[in-house]
């Protein structure tokens, strides 16, 4: 009996059918933030646009240099290490784009209630810092070791389970040269903002945003499989509650646009005059590299290729495409697909899981176009 | 008939009793967001943890010396102007809490459909910029000018009405000196984000969010009351449609909590140990100096007076408040309330209004400290 901790969380749930988003997932949609669609624009996202998702508080953290990184476990030698013996390492930036795993999930019916995002939690960064195998091989990994575990400084509750928020990759994925994981220190080459992991956070590019971990102070290398709630109860691909599930890896491809035109302020339905109307937006897929980008002007009916820009060499980073649409009075639903060079592509109709992961449904952008004669 | 602009806007409504947020109001929470409450802890938010409320879009600006700031209306000398034009003038730096005027607006029963914040729209930021006045002092303004009306460069329809951002100031508020209303080029000592109006903005002490126009493009001095329809038809207090409703302008006082303990990540339930807790938040008023903090911790029954931290000189910013709480197993609701030197304060309930304005309301925290021996 009396206060314990499980009192604070309540059980998973799905809305009911025609059921608005509730105060809890409110409270979660005013703090965390998508990228406003608009800022697809820049190549890299500028700070306090790029999408942000805490599980639980912002660390607070006044004076980065006292920050400490230990690495051991399952190693030879256990590393401590602060912000200045990280920088005096061989040194990696990396265009990644990130994705929330539950990127979409406010779209699926019956809607898993946790954050609602509709289509916007993603953003692109240059991220510079160590990589990841260098310090493990300082280390040392010892014959057997199977997991690596990153710990973060963010402290709560979930379903229940109060935890600082941990996850794992397999030793294999964690010491790889495509992608290099980083021990990030900067974000667009400055010290990482407080949302984003300051001091320190891991980079796993490709990989959805549920794996870099922030505020990151441990790495212990393990001997059998991690087991923590955050890789074994959450972020798990599941029909049905008692599945035990897939793990949710590697971004699904997905294109998104610039919403054309100039929105209004509530319904944010697009509004754009007759004549050409250039399309632009981006596509990625942590799979594989993009390999093509469509646009459909009829809600899907029918696709048309769109002109793909090179990657630049930033395989991990979205790509920018660009068709020019000739806009006719009356109401059209634009949408953009990717599709990745191991055939991946996004469905009209969403695959449904129970969390509401990894979610890569076509966009829909509701366009009024005016009649030629209309008003300013 | 046909399609017109105002077929993108659904008309002004009050959500039905039980009616949960909708897509429309989540479109807007997704793409705007709050200050995440634990950044109170801040004297200055960090960029990206400020709020943002943009009505359209964010405009894209690629290169910022080629902005120009025009000056005109009913003046003697109409000016044109760059950045490094207005570099040129004494610079200011002033300390400022923003504060959307909406703040508030989803706790409202009946709720107006719009952004639906709770209590997190608000930040802290020192901007730096010309004072609004000397601009004015140059430019010449003749007699018989009534009103200076702001134009951004975001453009959308709202309401069915096309239009570029725009509001307006008296004249006598414009040219004030305190507070003194600037055109700022700099946020925390940096270009401005694109989310908070780069290159220019105004900057307005004291005033909630919808006078701080972003994107400043043009000012221009005119001799009649402006009725454009940010200034005539939102943000004005009414009870009824047809209401001619008071204007919105300075900021009601209210005071925060940085949330205790940590936090369930679905239910943002607030869980903490038994034993002393130290409380701390912000507090601050528009309208005049705060010189209480009060706290509650049994839900607004009782009132205990904080500890006022000195306003450093800071009058248009937000001043920290602290206080220990002897936490006990149970649950409680913690509360702050703020009190200005002309006696303004806040509601235990919140008087309404249709546009869900200026809404005050005393926050609610709920809380729940563990029994002594509750396991880790």
């Amino acid at each position: 009996m009396g206060h314990r901790i499980g009192d604070a969380s309540a059980p998973a749930r799905l809305a009911a059918p025609d059921e608005g988003i509730g105060p809890d997932e409110l409270a979660l949609a005013t703090r965390n933030h998508g990228l406003p669609l608009e800022a697809l624009r820049h190549d890299l996202t500028p700070p306090g646009l790029h999408y942000v998702l805490t599980h639980y508080d912002i660390p607070y953290v006044p004076d980065d240099t006292t920050w400490q990184l230990t690495v051991g476990g399952h190693v030879r030698r256990p590393l401590r290490l602060d912000l200045a013996d990280l920088r005096a390492y061989p040194q990696v930036t990396t265009r990644v784009t990130l994705e929330c795993a539950g990127n979409g999930r406010a779209l699926l019916t019956p809607r898993p209630v946790s954050q609602p995002w509709l289509v916007e939690a993603v953003g692109t960064a240059e991220w510079t810092g160590v990589p990841l195998r260098l310090l493990l091989a300082e280390a040392g990994v010892e014959p057997g070791a199977v997991d690596v575990v990153f710990t973060g400084a963010d402290h709560g509750v979930e379903r229940g389970v109060e935890q600082d928020y941990q996850r794992s990759l397999s030793v294999d994925a964690a010491t790889g040269h495509e992608p290099e994981v980083l021990v990030a220190y900067a974000m667009n080459g400055a010290p990482l903002p407080p949302q984003h992991g300051r001091p320190l956070r891991l980079v796993v590019p490709g990989w959805y945003g549920m794996a870099h971990v922030k505020w990151l102070r441990d790495i212990a290398v393990v001997d059998a499989p991690f087991t923590g709630f955050q890789q074994a109860v959450a972020y798990r691909l599941r029909k049905r509650p008692e599945d035990p599930g897939e793990p949710v890896t590697r971004i699904a491809p997905r294109a998104l646009l610039v919403p054309p035109g100039f929105p209004d302020f509530m319904s944010r339905t697009r509004v754009v005059r007759p004549g050409p109307v250039r399309l632009e937006g981006r596509a990625w897929s942590g799979r594989a590299p993009v390999t093509r980008a469509e646009v459909s002007t009829d809600g899907g009916r029918t696709w048309q290729e769109a002109a793909l820009e090179p990657d630049g060499g930033h395989r991990w980073a979205w790509r920018r495409w660009r068709l020019t649409w000739t806009a006719t009075p009356g109401e059209h639903v634009l949408s953009a697909r990717a599709t990745d060079a191991e055939g991946h592509t996004q469905p009209l109709q969403q695959p449904w899981n129970r969390g509401g992961f990894a979610v890569n449904l076509v966009q829909r952008v509701p366009v009024l176009c005016l009649e030629e004669d209309a008003p300013e």
